[in-house]
């Protein structure tokens, strides 16, 4: 479970069960005090981070070593409200010594098997809202 | 655009177009350092930073007095791989001086009109992947 706090502004606190704290926050143009992470950037960095430990944890498995590891996402938003994300492109980047088609079925592996988050963007989880 | 970039064992630096910056990591029983948020809070933060803003700024604007405002969110996930949130519960509180009905409509208009990561789960955006 996550709590979310209201601080001031547009500006909240989350912090999670092991007690980890991040502001989130919004750009000035929208309002905010640009203090923190912005709520779609999130989704972007919730991705990008669950596909990279599963990348990084089977490719070293598979005997690869990695110098450098890096994931780069972006989305495309829909024009009108409520300029969701129609599109999310993940660049995954990776150095090191290791076989390329060991670094291709790690995220595969990823994307098709073990990402908890991919496969929540996927399936349109039930959201239940209590007020 | 963010930037999530391998730091040590399951541990990522993200960073944003703004240059903040947050840790993800995971749980020790899931091999992480367990320093900072996991991926799948992360999607919790990000829904419920994203509803939380619409709620207050909107409930602001109808003329309620918000006290304090707090949004706790958690997800089901599914048992078997790849343990993906099958259904999120948002639960939101509000302590001030406003009309209940107004809350309930700031609440709506968020959930139906305005809030981009709620509309980005329910929509099961395009994931484009390029390595």
């Amino acid at each position: 479970m996550i709590t979310l706090r209201w601080s001031r502004g547009l500006q909240f606190e989350a912090i999670d069960d092991h007690k980890h704290k991040i502001v989130v926050d919004t750009h000035k143009e929208m309002g905010g005090l640009d203090q923190g992470f912005a709520p779609m950037d999130l989704l972007l960095v919730s991705l990008a981070g669950c596909m990279a430990m599963d990348i990084v944890s089977i490719l070293q498995k598979k005997g690869g070593r990695i110098d450098e590891f890096m994931i780069e996402a972006d989305g495309v938003r829909a024009e009108g409200h409520p300029h969701h994300y129609t599109k999310i492109t993940v660049r995954i980047k990776c150095q090191g010594d290791y076989k390329r088609e060991d670094l291709v079925r790690s995220f595969e592996l990823s994307r098709d098997k073990y990402c908890s988050v991919t496969a929540t963007l996927s399936a349109a989880p039930e959201l239940e809202f209590i007020i």
